[in-house]
């Protein structure tokens, strides 16, 4: 590891750096907690491996499947290499049962089973509250272009499907999932690539049998257990050996060039 | 005019009773003014002859433009006769420049120029708030179809064309407006045309020069001089002569079949 790199971005979950190569940034998964705009905050010892490891599994068989992601490879527990991307400035939620912010806007009880998978669009401002939108702000604002949501809907679809089927196989229901897209520039030509993370903190994941909450809002509502929620769905997912125990090392501290 | 009549439904702003032939209604518009979901009101005397008949002007020079309305023919001064419609459960939105929801939601001043306008769509539902949703919602909980939500889109926008160049015409300029729509259902077709009203109540309506608003919102903002300014929206219309007094009397009173 460098001990002396240059901080691009210090986001509420993660940090970005330059990476080694121009084109490539390596993305740090903190510890830090936060919900409701940032409006809660915590420190909770060993999010950042387990989102970082869930993370990289994810990624690594959307690569394998032909869904293009901005991941090549794992540094080390917490670091993972990246294509830099110009990101999409929305964030995309896909829903399979209500919960949360639908739930509650379209006074469905949580838990109720959707007609159908729901692909929803939200500004990514968080001085606004990443107000949802639609396609016609989107196009009309120019955050992306009709053709731009057609592939980012027809990807999220992909990975709706992919992850719902890898989380029945452990016993866990996808609830519902945001994710981020970003802009990748090669030899003249731009694609649309899946970026950013794929984690608890960015699922609902029930348990099917127990109805056990294995994902941030444990933390949004004081549950308590986050860490060991996430274990679980990393053991189930073969990521962590049965029994091997977490790492509960605090990150080291890194210097930057930045203050 | 009938002195017994079944009423059907009351809302905020009109009475609907059944007309005189199946499929017809009489659309009553009456002097109540809401706002906030209901949360404020108040009788403007002369408010409900005024939309009346700036709603038939709207609809009758649409439907001369081949846009199918509801609207057959006015009755009175407050009452009109139109097909009855199963009404699409949708607030349709149209905006030109940024105002209201859209300038708070997204942080553009209000009176901002949209890049183009923008079609929006909202559940219509009074205990929820008539949440914003888009044509993921309305196509999952089958609101409508994704060719009706085209078929709307493209009313839409024909409306849109021929209410800005009717207001500019008269020196207002449109900045956005709601409409409804409805299902007719006929020699086993079932085709959608505009419903409802389009009125100083359903627009947002600013004076060219002065910038004066001459809608609904003097009532939302507490501004006064509601009925003079829909007033002179029906004047420079030519719908009211050049010192015209406005009806000024309170709706007769009306027995229903209905308490
Ligand atoms: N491949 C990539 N290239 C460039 N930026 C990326 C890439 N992947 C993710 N990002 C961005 O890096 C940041 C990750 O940090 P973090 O998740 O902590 O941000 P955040 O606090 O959630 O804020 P934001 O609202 O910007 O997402 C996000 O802004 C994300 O959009
Ligand atoms: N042609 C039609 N056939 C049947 N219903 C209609 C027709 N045109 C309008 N409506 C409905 O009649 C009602 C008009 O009443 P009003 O505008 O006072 O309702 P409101 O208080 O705004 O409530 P809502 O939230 O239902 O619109 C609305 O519910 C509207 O959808
Ligand atoms: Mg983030
Ligand atoms: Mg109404």
């Amino acid at each position: 590891m460098n001990s002396r790199r240059t901080r691009i971005y210090e986001g509420k979950a993660k940090i970005l750096y330059e990476g080694p190569e121009p084109g490539t940034i390596i993305v740090h998964f903190k510890d830090d907690a936060t919900a409701f705009n940032a409006q809660k905050k915590a420190v909770i010892e060993g999010k950042g491996v387990l989102n970082q490891r869930i993370s990289e599994f994810i990624f690594t068989r959307l690569n394998e499947l032909g869904i293009p992601t901005h991941f090549l490879r794992s540094l080390n527990m917490r670091e993972q290499l990246v294509r830099e991307v110009e990101i999409v400035p929305l964030e995309v939620v896909v829903r399979n049962v209500a919960a949360g912010s639908l739930a509650k806007r379209l006074g469905i009880d949580e838990g109720t089973q959707l007609p159908r998978s729901i692909i929803e669009f939200y500004y990514k401002n968080d001085q606004l509250g990443d107000p949802m939108v639609s396609e016609e702000h989107i196009t009309a604002f120019n955050w992306a272009s009709p053709q731009e949501i057609d592939d980012m809907m027809h990807m999220a679809i992909r990975i709706n499907d992919f992850m719902s089927g890898l989380f029945l196989g452990i016993g866990i229901k996808l609830v519902d999932f945001k994710i981020e897209f970003g802009r990748l520039y090669e030899n003249d030509m731009m694609r649309i690539v899946l970026a950013d993370e794929i984690s608890p903190d960015s699922c609902r994941l029930w348990d099917i049998k127990t109805q056990d909450k294995l994902d941030k809002d444990r933390f949004r509502r004081d549950m308590g257990g986050l860490v060991e929620a996430y274990q679980e769905v990393a053991r189930r997912l073969g990521i962590i050996a049965e029994g091997e125990k977490p790492e509960r090392s605090k990150p080291k501290l890194v210097k930057t060039d930045l203050n």
